[in-house]
């Protein structure tokens, strides 16, 4: 199955499972849609996020204002936005949204400390994307912040005037995309209820605060002590020359509950991809190490996943 | 004289007014790019307010990341743009940048009583821009906030994905541009300074900030025991059939205080515009009352200002 419509929200896949149990039985499903920790430290990707995303609106006056006449007078919506989205986090790169983290399981101090063990270059990570200092939610480190934790992330934002130069306006409109990545037990549907009225909530009088959703998807897991997560280990160590690491993604795959959900069929997420590929930026690329690698690996999965299924 | 580029910070006009200084000799100069309160309540400006424009960036990470992948690990530029924004007002919406009040002249008690039997109508005010209620700096009324108070507002915003539908991208980079009115005693260029060093001195590890100035410009102050705007209220008293109410006006016109900076001439603001004529913003409009009140009335101006001067 190739599904094209997974980065706009996969809108018709959903109704096409549902009405189509028959054709799609099946004893697995692999997909290769994520990545290893590097290509000389294979890994399988054993959780995933779920995800909420919104889109939000606020309107200040009926019109675009003279910044001059109006301003200091009347609510700016840009200035109003970033007051809001600035308060859903707090000090600590908590997220403030009433409720938000009463679905999240807290992963227990072995786990926790089985996830440090994992092969990880601080120093490398920074270099790599050009940046001084990584940044995120207080008691957590990289790793975690990037997979067992929920986020909040501005996608976009707009208002006013964007073109070269200035412009003394104070618009009527101000929009952003925003998105969380979620974690096993909360909810898209519920978060998505949340994040609304709270935003709703904290809009101050002088605007209009409108938000609507767009895609959502629930986060998962793959035990790995399954016999596809072992046919998929055994199938990396014997192309790899050594055993694969098990990781937990921070990335949404929304097709893979939808499918657990639907056909009750659990999926193994063998990708080959690097982090480093740039994926949804430009010159996105795939190596071919990582292209003849997965054409090699993924025939021992099917001989593994028969043999040890009988 | 006709200015076309007030609009985009006048950059020529200056070299222009200092080499040409004979040519520009003149008793006092008479600008018509003002406002009148009513078209049955004629007011006359007697103040501008001053400018500093600036233009910010945030720079996360080196290129778009997706959000799944590094969300919650790296500094969103977006999130840190709207967190920088948002702290630039405290909750009493007082600006929060170090010595941004310094050289503000407080009004005394009796101008600002004088200032409060302005006719203002803030129903029909909030019905025209349609909102709900105003907003700005505790202590002030509305006329107050938009004319004798210096404001920072955001006039544009942009960052991330924009188009329609969701993309789950972290960007590189947010933008905005920010503008602060000034009032008198407040120097555009220190407070440009002031600015550009807090600003720089908010940014938090994980992001590279740069901070740009467009045009600024200064305040002004008319005053009204001068011959000039005993001529004009004379003007507006013949024509209206009652006496001009003396305002302070929001907006900045620039040239003003350059023209008496360089020329030694006092300017007087006697323009026929109302506020809401949409500047700045689709459907622009100026009244044919308006036009055929100004023409009628500027001659009187002329007429008066030669008598009272003789």
């Amino acid at each position: 199955m190739i599904e094209g419509e997974e980065e706009v929200g996969s809108d018709n896949l959903g109704l096409f499972v549902a009405s189509n149990k028959d054709l799609l039985k099946a004893d697995v499903i692999l997909i290769s849609d994520t990545a290893i920790i590097a290509n000389d430290i294979p890994s399988i990707d054993v959780g995933l996020r779920g995800l909420s995303y919104m889109e939000v609106a606020v309107q200040g006056p009926n019109r675009d204002l003279h910044s001059g006449v109006y301003g200091g007078a009347v609510a700016n919506p840009i200035n109003i936005l970033c007051q809001m989205i600035a308060s859903l986090h707090d000090e600590f790169n908590h997220i403030t949204i009433p409720g938000f983290y009463d679905g999240v399981l807290e992963l227990s101090a072995s786990d926790r400390a089985a996830m440090a063990q994992t092969p990880f270059d601080l120093e490398a990570y920074q270099q790599d994307l050009g940046i001084q200092s990584v940044h995120g939610e207080k008691g957590y480190s990289t790793i975690e912040r990037a997979s067992i934790r929920p986020t909040l992330d501005v996608n976009g934002i707009w208002g006013g005037y964007t073109g070269e130069g200035a412009k003394t306006v104070l618009p009527s409109m101000a929009y952003a995309k925003i998105s969380m990545r979620l974690v096993p037990n909360q909810s898209s549907e519920e978060i998505t209820r949340l994040f609304t009225e709270h935003f709703l909530s904290i809009a101050p009088k002088g605007v209009k605060v409108t938000v609507k959703a767009h895609h959502g998807g629930e986060a998962y897991l793959m035990p790995t002590d399954s016999i596809a997560y072992q046919a998929a280990s055994d199938a990396l160590a014997t192309t790899f020359g050594k055993e694969p690491v098990p990781t937990r993604g921070g990335g949404s795959i929304p097709i893979v509950a939808l499918f657990e959900k639907e056909l009750g069929v659990k999926s193994i997420l063998m990708g080959f991809g690097l982090d480093t590929d740039a994926i949804h930026s430009p010159n996105e690329h795939y190596g071919l190490f990582n292209f003849y690698k997965g054409i090699e690996t993924i025939p021992h999965f099917f001989s593994n996943y028969k043999q040890l299924s009988q």
